[in-house]
């Protein structure tokens, strides 16, 4: 199979159709030297790019369709953590042999969480080398109406969407040589594209959970010029964290990555909100702390004692501890 | 060196002005989880996506300068042939491990071509993993404007930028081992982006040569559905392929990829064009042949002979013959 073989597989699959064309203002797709696109006027473009390499944000075993399927999903959660509406990916894809049925299940992969969220792929990239994918993102949204992580303000109700900690726990239990029966935590997060939407106009910040829920609460912290409060027994955890001892559950839970949950500051009159959307969303949202005007983060475990954790969560490049 | 530290010294070293950001339309620029832009009114968006990979794309000792120059360059090219102007760029790098000085020779190759298009660098993504660079150029075009694959016609000039074949030699001396004094033809082409832009209204269709001048002709004659002509000795070469056989030297005119060349077609009444174009842009034009009804294309050598060329251009993953 050769190069323009490939690009003609993907485009033949991923076609959006003449009529589906119009509504995603594609003017031009895959096959030219670069998509045209409308940006409708009233409308600002929002873009996110994200590279998934094989070994490191992924376990060499996983199946293309989930390699696809994830590239997309943390792409999407960056537009979602912004508030935005996605509508167009380019996708740049390096592989070391062009094997047609592994291609296949990868755009079936892609299109299983695109078509969820009316993505159309748009152009992009294959060449040969160590397997990675690389993705854009693009969506659209209101001028100004962008969620941000600099806007926590001390007071701010801190709240987390679905449970954190799971996807670390799956990592290290297969990194263990332990058997998973239910990967998806770790291979098929959820972008929380509608949350994101909902946000707009009462959260004061907002970010998703990819490096750690310490590691990225820090950034919206030093955006914002705060700190915060977290009350750990008020985590919200999946059922594979289950009968941990709880220093070793608030380690998965604190430091952990790869989540792709929403963290958002949400001024406290706007707190029944939160059933709201939970309801309306069928999305589980959990209020863990609260944004305080003193710099850093103190969490705080049984019966109001401070809890100094381990680790600050994942950075590339890091020194390992 | 860290991940943030990493990101913080790109965006640090690549901060566009307060002012600018303005006349860019950067809304909001690297730092959040995307980044929001402005597209005005009455102008259709443009993206491309090109990765490199080391080893494959470039000479594993090329320099980080060179490097970033080339990612940007190849993106620009693909928005050149379109006709776009470049706006804004999205950068996914992934690094074996993070030197700081690395890192600063890179960013500087980035600006040198950044600065010369007025391209802002918007936001991505930095990762560990094996040396690659992923690159999402956006760019501008009014509604309709943009030159495409598919418009070539019977009689229509065949013409091509700058001189081409000269990367490939470089490439093919630095593999044997031999010593290239002046490496620019392989690691810094020059994007033909005011070409691009000079030839709307004017040009049937427009590609840039990355793959090679055959196997780009021949996605042109395919998508407009005719055949060519090509007169061997209009060639442009570059003076590093001078003194070589005929043969040798069309060889890497017709199958060398990496030239970034501009090939479009015009009618042959805009022909005095060419030479205004020439003269405005300080860019050598040349008209290499023609387009013609038959399907496929035909060399002509000396005296008018047919010639049959070994290869058909760079593919991935292609066997090699």
């Amino acid at each position: 199979m050769k190069e323009f073989q490939l690009i003609r597989q993907i485009q033949r699959e991923t076609a959006v159709s003449s009529s589906t064309d119009s509504c995603h203002g594609v003017k031009l797709g895959i096959g030219d030297d670069a998509a045209v696109l409308e940006v409708p006027a009233g409308q600002h473009l929002v873009a996110a790019t994200d590279t998934l390499n094989a070994g490191t944000h992924f376990p060499d075993d996983t199946s293309p369709h989930d390699i696809a399927y994830k590239c997309l999903a943390v792409n999407l959660s960056d537009l979602a953590a912004m508030g935005a509406s996605p509508r167009w990916a380019l996708l740049s894809l390096s592989l070391p042999g062009a094997d047609p049925d592994w291609v296949q299940s990868f755009i079936e992969g892609f299109q299983s969480l695109a078509q969820d969220h009316d993505v159309a792929l748009v152009g992009g990239d294959t060449t040969s080398g160590p397997l990675s994918v690389s993705l854009t993102a693009l969506g659209l949204i209101k001028p100004g109406a962008q969620l941000m992580r600099s806007g926590a303000k001390p007071g701010d109700l801190l709240v987390v969407s679905g449970t954190i900690g799971g996807a670390a726990r799956v990592l290290d239990l297969l990194q263990a040589g332990r058997s998973v029966i239910d990967r998806q935590l770790l291979d098929r997060p959820q972008p929380r594209v509608k949350l994101g939407q909902a946000l707009i106009g009462y959260a004061n910040a907002c970010i998703d959970i990819s490096d750690g829920l310490l590691a990225d609460l820090g950034h919206v912290l030093k955006a914002s010029g705060c700190g915060a409060r977290i009350n750990l027994e008020k985590l919200p955890h999946a059922g594979i964290l289950e009968g941990l001892e709880d220093g070793l559950r608030w380690n998965y839970q604190l430091s952990g990555g790869d989540d792709y949950e929403l963290l958002f500051t949400l001024p406290s009159h706007h707190k029944e909100m939160i059933s709201t959307w939970s309801r309306e969303l069928d999305i589980r949202l959990s209020i863990i702390g609260e944004i305080e005007e003193d710099e850093g983060i103190r969490c705080i475990g049984q019966d109001g004692a401070a809890y100094n954790p381990q680790y600050a969560g994942f950075e590339h490049f890091a020194q390992k501890p």
